[in-house]
């Protein structure tokens, strides 16, 4: 049977202002082109037209919009330099200036991401099956960059009604291989694969994916949506850029642990000792102890920090120190 | 006109050994379909089977073939925990075990990535032009984890003919503001939209994109490669996991300097040396003078270096040392 996708971005989309029903303009606009929504598409749209259409724009420039949305709780820096701010969002998505947009809207003014962009995703489909009584997925796209790589892909924001990540975990290949890949991204797929059709020069805010209606869950089935593509705080090897990482290990601020994750193993973070200090350490019940010069300390304390410990006691042994490392309790 | 693609992955190709012909197995597939490929059209691959038409498999597991891709010029560990390695290979792709693949291959055999993916694409084009004459893409993907989201997607690894990002620095929208996209990786793109097609249970290792003709290249000009889409050495926020950062901060080795990229402008050092040690920098000439407590004195080196800088001596300033500082030289 082969696998086969079309996909469709209608023009002749109108602006979109506060208000605007995201439904009745994406159904005007295939209606123009005589190409009817069918069962089991699953329709893209831009969150920023989400925004408009939300009244998430503000007058003034970046900075400011990026101060309220860096107030919002869980959001943070991932990393700073030059001119450029990664946050991580409210949302949990890691981007540049918290995904906030000055293009494609009017000269100073900015968008914000959609406060829950999963909502807005049910909201709409929960409009297109009223308008049109079809099982339909919806995926709501942002553009982002990506550590490692360059240029900028879509991403899945928001989704409803739509298996965002396929699952393999245990299948095994017609070798009798376990699946590497255990969980295709394919929300972010979809984003990407409509950015193709979209265009990045306005007037194609929506898409239309046509040949997986087997990702389309029933109608009244949202699924996970696309936060279940947001690695949780401290589940990512990646949650401080490089230089951030250091700052912060050597601060031990214990508001500023979660990014590093859960507590390490104990060898791992013996074998972290060892090779910036060169002493072995000894294991003291869950806990690790180590004798090191006095000058060194500082530097076992920001490794316990950096694997999720902390130190628990400081004892003088002339010339050394005696320090005690127990895994940190969140 | 509206943006339109169509995707299509073939089912009945036959298995891939060693000196395969893939030009004319990817032909023979879509004569059968009778979807012969059309001018513009960009004909996407997996690594997989580039892999083994080139003789990339080795029997023995996943350890034994990550010590010999660790080994390649350029290649190094980038995070570890737990069982996970994340590398950067030497094509400067970073990804899991360095890319390698145990699964859709015979059992105790692994698949390396391609020695030159970009090469890999170059070949394939030119025999589908021999054998058709027709001006095509050609992108060669693999599937690989990111940072911050769950779930893996397919990348272009490989790439001949096809512009693998487009350019919009310097574009303005309609309504004069300056795009902040300036470079949608649609190499990647176009790899996870036919990942849409193929699915990952085998069988579809090929697929075809059409309605991006835009993208493709002349028939003489094979473009940049997927090359152009990996950030180079020093040019990223994220070139270690966040623990690693620390680590190797603390161990200060110059040999593994690349990483945290080029020096850091002085107002960020010294930001990050005050945020650290209460004690504001003074600047030396091109350098930076900071005179901390004996115990503070490995913190600030290892800010140093995680901000591309160097000690350039030390003085003591009895209870303090005074540590000068300037921007390493490569």
């Amino acid at each position: 049977m082969s696998g086969r996708l079309s996909l469709l971005a209608p023009d002749g989309v109108a602006e979109v202002t506060e208000g605007t029903d995201l439904a009745a303009l994406l159904l005007g606009a295939l209606d123009a082109l005589g190409e009817p929504l069918a069962d089991g598409d699953v329709v893209v749209v831009t969150s920023k037209v989400v925004s408009k259409a939300e009244g998430r724009t503000r007058p003034g420039d970046r900075e400011a919009a990026l101060a309220e949305e860096l107030s919002a709780p869980g959001a943070r820096v991932v990393a700073r330099r030059g001119p450029t701010t990664i946050a991580r969002t409210r949302h949990g998505l890691t981007m540049a200036a918290a995904g906030i947009d000055a293009s494609n809207v009017a000269l100073g003014t900015v968008v914000l991401l959609p406060l829950d962009p999963d909502a807005s995703a049910r909201a709409l489909r929960r409009r297109l099956h009223d308008l049109t009584g079809l099982r339909l997925g919806v995926v709501v796209t942002d553009t982002a960059g990506r550590a490692w790589r360059e240029g900028q892909t879509d991403i899945a924001v928001g989704a409803a009604g739509l298996l965002v990540a396929e699952d393999f975990a245990g299948r095994v290949d017609a070798h009798g291989n376990e699946l590497a890949v255990t969980a295709p991204a394919v929300a972010d797929e979809i984003a990407g694969a409509v950015e193709l059709a979209q265009g990045k020069l306005g007037g194609r805010p929506f898409g239309v994916v046509r040949g997986r209606a087997d990702l389309v869950l029933g109608v009244d089935d949202d699924g996970p949506g696309a936060q279940a593509l947001v690695r949780p705080e401290g589940g990512d090897l990646f949650g401080y850029g490089a230089r951030e990482a250091v700052v912060r290990a050597l601060l031990g601020d214990p508001g500023d642990r979660a990014p590093f994750g859960a507590p390490a193993a104990p060898e791992e973070l013996a074998e972290a000792v060892r090779r910036v200090t060169a002493r072995a350490g000894t294991a003291v019940g869950d806990g690790l102890a180590v004798v090191v010069p006095l000058e060194q300390e500082g530097a076992v304390a920001a490794l316990a920090f950096a694997h999720g410990w902390e130190v628990e006691s400081r004892l003088r042994v002339e010339p050394d120190v005696e320090v005690r490392l127990r895994p940190a309790t969140p």
